[in-house]
């Protein structure tokens, strides 16, 4: 009998109450101090959901763009699309490949493998905005373990963690969370092999749970005036822990290309 | 003020008891019953989500594929895809578009313009699977909407109701669940020209709450043999009413092609 990954009933509840983060926060710290301000208690099994965006900032990736020189292909990407430059050179820094330059549009894979408007670069919600930008953390899965490790010990058990950004999509209007940093808990729920309620073997059926969950907490963590950057869903069977790269195909498999 | 249309406490029940579905089904009066039987009250202001598989069964899209003669474009299609040319029949009668097309892999545009693998078909989960495929309902934001009136009328008051599906998606791994059918809730969020948290104006955040809910109630619905067809999410304000047919881009609009 396979591991059943579902679950009958969840809870989804943002932290009220988290601070402005800052470069070289211990953000881990900060978020438990906010569960117990509020007295959520974080209890072994639950998923904490922390946007990017705090996750960044802690880790000092906020740039000042009069310290961004862009380069001749930014310079000429910038003509096409109509972004500052500076922008545009950092796009090229986080970026692997330019996918799609026209003008309000500059799609990138970053160098992480995923493909998002921007390389995932950020203005909104920032001290100063229009004067600098902040860039996805480095490597957004070791994020997510090191939040994972320190979050863990403040519940006395594991709690998985996912790092989440909004993402455009092909095809349809709208941004959707996705899990960029993923720790504790299993990204995907593996169906392939499973047999279905008649006995037939499933072929292609492999939920995104990381991806779903980002989204679910994203109904509670809103964005803008009202952001809640940290939200926690309990209920949900973490299974066996992954990183979010796993949600990330390989250029090569991209059935869509 | 804009309407705050974040929530900062969701939960999201599966409904235990939905029976097997049949064409000419009274779905609306069988999941008001499976929540009657589970003490489930359904209160207005709740979002109930319906896997669109049991929303096709209801309304007859099981077909025979002994009554499907393929015509010679299918016939090259599955000849290059390796699939059951009466399948790629089906597909090319329920498209408007055939996007890729490679061994293992059909991808479509459905006449609604969801851009899916297989045209949304589907043979899992039926009671006979290899004779018989499964249609998308005819329009899923029709079947939303009678939903929605005949379960707001069990609440005694407005409720959401989302038709979902469960599509794979470029670049990332995993399949991730949409609305493919919305009524009585806002499918969008539109966050444009609202201020964010420092006053500038955000330009392109809207987060598609629809798709969120769907992904969410995915969760705790699963797949396959322990599949439950139909969630309940409460805790979520509805907002203004809208069709999902809201969500899918235009083609001529898609940054990514």
């Amino acid at each position: 009998m396979a591991e059943t990954k579902s679950s009958a009933a969840l809870s989804i509840r943002a932290v009220p109450g988290i601070p402005e983060v800052r470069a070289g926060d211990d953000l881990a710290g900060m978020i438990a101090g906010a569960l117990d301000q509020a007295g959520m208690a974080l209890t072994p099994g639950a998923v904490v959901v922390v946007a990017q965006k705090i996750v960044s900032k802690a880790e000092g990736r906020l740039v000042l763009l009069a310290d961004v020189n862009p380069g001749q292909l930014a310079l000429e990407l910038a003509g096409q699309c109509g972004k500052d430059p500076r922008i545009v050179e950092l796009v090229l820094r986080e970026s692997s490949e330019v996918l799609r330059c026209a003008p309000g549009v500059l799609i990138a894979r970053h160098r992480c493998g995923f493909v998002v408007a921007n390389a995932g670069i950020d203005q909104s919600n920032l001290p100063d905005g229009d004067g600098c930008a902040l860039l996805l953390p480095l490597d957004p899965d070791a994020s997510a373990r090191a939040l994972c490790e320190a979050l863990s010990e403040h519940a006395g058990g594991r709690v998985g963690v996912i790092v989440s950004d909004s993402f455009g999509r092909p095809w349809r209007v709208g941004t959707s969370a996705v899990a960029i940093g993923c720790a504790g808990l299993a990204p995907l729920h593996d169906q392939r092999g499973m047999a279905d309620r008649h006995g037939r073997v499933m072929q292609v059926t492999q939920p995104a749970v990381a991806d779903q969950l980002a989204g679910a907490a994203a109904l509670v963590m809103g964005e803008g005036s009202e952001g809640l950057p940290v939200a926690v869903i309990s209920g949900w069977p973490l299974g066996e822990s992954g990183p979010a790269a796993c949600l990330v195909r390989p250029a090569q498999q991209d059935l869509f290309r």
